[in-house]
């Protein structure tokens, strides 16, 4: 029997206790051992909950324990997760976590903490909730040299875009039901702004390439400028606005962003709706797979955690982590230089001449309309693919003519 | 450095031998040492190959090469891959395949010789070719209980059926292009009658359930009779046609079954279309996840076979086989009694009689329309849910009503 401490009962980690003990004999089985929860840490109390005797609000009773060989971390962010985490590694505890600032942010020194200690850091459940994605990058797509991994990475981005395009909601009252639905906190910054994803994109892309990418250097850009307006436009083009996050392993480095895109019908993330996540990885071998399921949620989370849990009790005694080469210098090709495809709407004085400068500046466009609803003074347009730097300067550009009000939006195109 | 052997230098096992010299570097990494093609088994003769120094017509040579560690079995089949398999495991070395008939029909006496002799018996690229699912079933949803497994799971019906739907293509037409581009073989029997599938869904039941589901108890019925006119009538339900394989773990048994099924534009598997496979699993923690990709091909195949070999290589000297208990008696329910809700069409010779003699015995029904073409002497309905058995007396019974001339065509709904 190998027993494990959960830190922090919070909604993925009771889910976790709540799965040992529900599937406990399907676990046992499958790791060659049964697996017991002998010690919950929160701050809080718990008098009314079944397992109240296993509460500790000192770490030290977990840290000190010899027979506690694993420590499930899901307290999140990085203050006393990080310290915890440490702690734990070094005691020679192997660490489950569903955590991914902390993996994002200090992923490094806590794998090689791992390695020098002879156990494991183990983190399925960072990325895509429930969704085995991790493991089988790493494992399953060995063989493969993989160069490419874009995704919808972040499921309340997700409610939130198809409610917009489904209900017709606006951005702000669609963030609204997201939130009394429990899809969207109380503060939704992380996951409106990009960097829940652009913490998710940097962890899939260290274990894809093998060499850290930190995800302080991938351009983020959030969802809050879209607009149903926006919305009316993708319509028109087959297409519609997803949250994506994208990596590309190329010569010089890797192209990361997160950035509201345009996804043509025609691409299998199009169809991935509501709180769901997808990622769609491309190796030299295997050409495209996808991977798709619920990105967040107690139990699909938890499962996510204690697979990590059963993989490491199963090889139990044997270290075998992520080996994340910390490069020299920024491995991350600068923004400017990536290239992309530009949607492009211009509020305008004058629409003849603004549609002449466009083309003097972006060279030949597609004009596009939107779909069902007339729009004003306004015209819209997708530009040939291009450098960022060379978009920005352009767009700069038409700002100073005089046809041209204001820049309304502007939205990459997913190629 | 590990040596392994090739058996059979086909499709596959020259995709294997091609990965293993193309990604040697990354592969190295991943499995913490070089992995080295020793020998390759086949009974041809390959004089121009800048391999042929390593072929061998003897299989001796390998099993009695105590520095081959790991024999990749790409021969197909359950004759001398058979012999092979169970003589490598005997000695002492792992055996990796993509062999879906012998896993099928040998695997729970292949798992436990492995077992006794402390090596592994791997077969990731035995379903789904490339896309990882063996692996994520068995470790990265280790923490549910999974009572579901539906799919696309041959990808040369796939792609008939596809070119029917989109290029309105009859059977015979697009069987013969499936067979010109390479997707289909010159007797394809085994997957247009849905024998392929059957393997694949019996192997994927055995490892989700923990427990040896015989492929020969699975009903299965392929696509030859599928026309363009079933497809019209899917086309006015919203829906398309697929070869679908699906199980379902209930309390009394398996519920097994690969049949072509009406699948509504709603279901994830719809937008599946040419080579592609897909699986939708449900379990109780994560609700449902998708694994999505090229069900087949040389690369995609041969990459899952490197990374099984991968994976035996980085845990060296450790045997972990799945554990298929083999079940007294028959665990897969009686076709018999099993529900589902069936597409009927009937040829009538009176149609008002016809639809009266359909609601007498099947009771409320609901009618179908064919998309933009008329059927003559037609009528076409959709039953309730019920016992296959319940709808097969149902049918005999129409049968004999003089109103009717024949059932064209019965085709399951996917719900």
């Amino acid at each position: 029997m190998i027993n494990i401490a959960v830190l922090g009962y919070g909604v993925v980690g009771s889910g976790v206790v709540e799965i040992i003990k529900k599937n406990s004999v399907s676990i046992a089985k499958k790791a060659y051992q049964e697996i017991c929860v002998k010690k919950i840490l929160d701050i809080r109390d718990f008098p009314d909950n079944p397992d109240r005797d296993l509460f500790t609000k000192d770490p030290d009773e977990i840290f000190n324990d010899p027979t506690i060989g694993i420590v499930v971390e899901t307290i999140g962010g990085i203050g006393a997760a990080y310290q915890f985490t440490k702690e734990a590694l070094s005691r020679g505890k192997s660490v489950v976590t569903s955590n991914k600032e902390l993996v994002a942010t200090h992923g490094p020194e806590l794998l090689k903490l791992a390695k020098d200690n002879g156990v494991n850091y183990l983190f399925e459940a960072s990325v895509g909730g429930g969704i085995p994605i991790i493991r089988p990058l790493n494992r399953c797509l060995a063989a493969n040299e993989i160069y490419s991994i874009i995704g919808i990475l972040n499921g309340t981005t997700n409610y939130i875009l198809t409610q917009m395009k489904k209900q017709g909601k606006d951005f702000e009252e669609a963030l609204k039901e997201a939130q009394s639905k429990g899809y969207a906190e109380a503060d939704p910054t992380a996951d409106i702004e990009g960097h829940d994803a652009c913490r998710k994109i940097a962890i899939l892309s260290s274990i894809a390439y093998n060499e850290f990418v930190d995800y302080r250097k991938i351009y983020t850009e959030g969802i809050t400028k879209i607009s149903l307006v926006d919305m009316k436009y993708a319509e028109s083009m087959d297409s519609t606005v997803k949250l994506i996050a994208l990596s590309e392993k190329i010569e010089d480095g890797i192209v990361a962003r997160v950035t509201p895109a345009i996804v043509s019908n025609k691409n299998p993330l199009h169809n991935v709706e509501d709180v769901f996540n997808s990622i769609v990885v491309k190796g030299d071998a295997i050409g495209e797979a996808m991977f798709y399921g619920p990105g967040a949620g107690k139990l699909p989370t938890a499962s996510a955690v204690v697979a990590d849990v059963i993989e490491i009790v199963k090889h139990w005694g044997t270290s075998s982590n992520y080996d994340w080469g910390v490069k020299e210098g920024n491995n991350v090709i600068d923004f400017g230089e990536t290239k992309s495809r530009y949607f492009v709407r211009l509020k305008v004085e004058d629409e003849l001449e603004a549609r002449k400068a466009v083309e003097n500046t972006f060279g030949n466009v597609e004009w596009v309309k939107a779909c069902d609803i007339s729009v004003e003074d306004e015209v819209a347009f997708v530009t040939a693919c291009g450098f960022e730097k060379d978009h920005c300067n352009a767009l700069e550009l038409l700002k100073e003519n005089k046809a041209v009000k204001q820049v309304a939006n502007i939205i990459r195109i997913l190629d």
